[in-house]
């Protein structure tokens, strides 16, 4: 499985990258520029070579202009501000192959427009996600999560303390992106539903945000009171 | 402090009634029906005496109708289904005085028109809370709060595996709200900033319902990634 992560370059998507390739799987970085793109794998790479116990040799991380990153992946990582998600979603959608994976990360955050990141915006669709699956082909399976995952977080060292809500209409897609949220040490994924319930999870992003601003953390959520296999399934 | 509980008679108003009993606190079941209110007291009180260590003569717990119960109290919790919740804040209006704090649990599900517990409704306003806010004195002051606390796990032994939080645009009646919140065991409770940002903790009301139903648990929620001091506050 090869993994496109877009806008793989900025604080979310590197991120990402970083942890799924320290798991051993197969990232290609998209930005813009090709270059940056490869920079920011190059990057990735020497952080994980100089940590301890991961051999060079197992490392596929690369980098590559956004529309052609997605064309070899089976799974494409949406990770770019709300305010050129759609813009984005036009661009890459010629690279779409169908049964291919979109995850979106996207939270429409109020910053988007000049306002505050404590806030949110209305879509008309309900969500950022439910936009982005209007914005790809249906052949496409659109998958919301990663939302409340602190950037910070996964740039730090150590487990990351947040369970990852997946929502979409495609029950394989979800369970695929729920065994990828699991390769991050210390995340849990669980079924958050239909792709309509994004619209919660995207704002929960704006609280979370707000508890950073008020208390000068990292925040997350883990969701409690649910059996062992509500997180493994 | 009195805390009058209206609706105190539904699963959660009596689970919070419950929960505040066992910590000493001095509470007014509230119902339309007065005698339905006396026997829930009743009931409370029985459950509390039947469990180990509590001394009968530290409970203060009574019932009485809704208006009646809030005229006597410094802290009013209203926990009624968000369907009749405009209506019961104009029943209570003129029981309401100034410096008086009303506590907003209401969600607004969409199972109160007839649809499902997974979804919730656009309120005008922007949240229930912003709604009651709306409908009582200015004098009052609102704060929404326990909207994730699973009324279930308040009616069961041992400690609430939920953090609360609680949002307000007065800071000195948020601040009492968390140190109420902080009396039920288990409990961590976090400032959540303004009442505006209810929206938000309303609606993940909606998607602790959906895991529920999925996995057959009583979820609730811990914000993660936090210094101490954010849930000592």
């Amino acid at each position: 499985m090869t993994i496109a992560v877009v806008g793989g370059t900025g604080p979310e998507g590197s991120g990402l990258a970083l942890r799924w390739a320290q798991a051993g799987e197969t990232i290609i970085i998209g930005s813009r520029d090709p270059q940056r793109a490869a920079e920011a794998a190059s990057k990735i790479r020497e952080q994980i070579r100089g940590a301890a116990g991961v051999p060079a040799c197992d490392l596929k991380i690369s980098g590559t202009e956004n529309k052609a990153a997605c064309e070899s992946a089976e799974i494409i990582v949406l990770t770019v501000p709300f305010e050129v998600q759609a813009e984005m979603l036009k661009h890459i959608k010629p690279a779409l192959r169908p049964g291919q994976i979109l995850v979106d990360t996207t939270v429409p955050l109020a910053a988007s427009v000049g306002g505050r990141p404590t806030r949110s915006l209305g879509v008309w669709q309900g969500s950022a996600a439910q936009q982005a699956a209007e914005l790809v082909p249906e052949s496409v399976f659109v998958v919301g999560a990663f939302h409340n995952v602190s950037a910070d977080l996964l740039h730090q060292d150590g487990p990351v303390d947040c369970d990852v809500i997946v929502c979409s209409d495609d029950k394989q897609a979800a369970h695929s992106i729920r065994q990828l949220a699991r390769k991050i040490p210390g995340v849990r994924a669980l079924d958050g539903g239909k792709l309509e319930n994004a619209r919660i999870v995207e704002q929960i992003t704006a609280l979370l945000i707000g508890f950073n601003i008020r208390s000068k953390g990292h925040s997350g959520l883990r969701i409690t009171g649910l059996p062992p296999e509500a997180y493994d399934i």
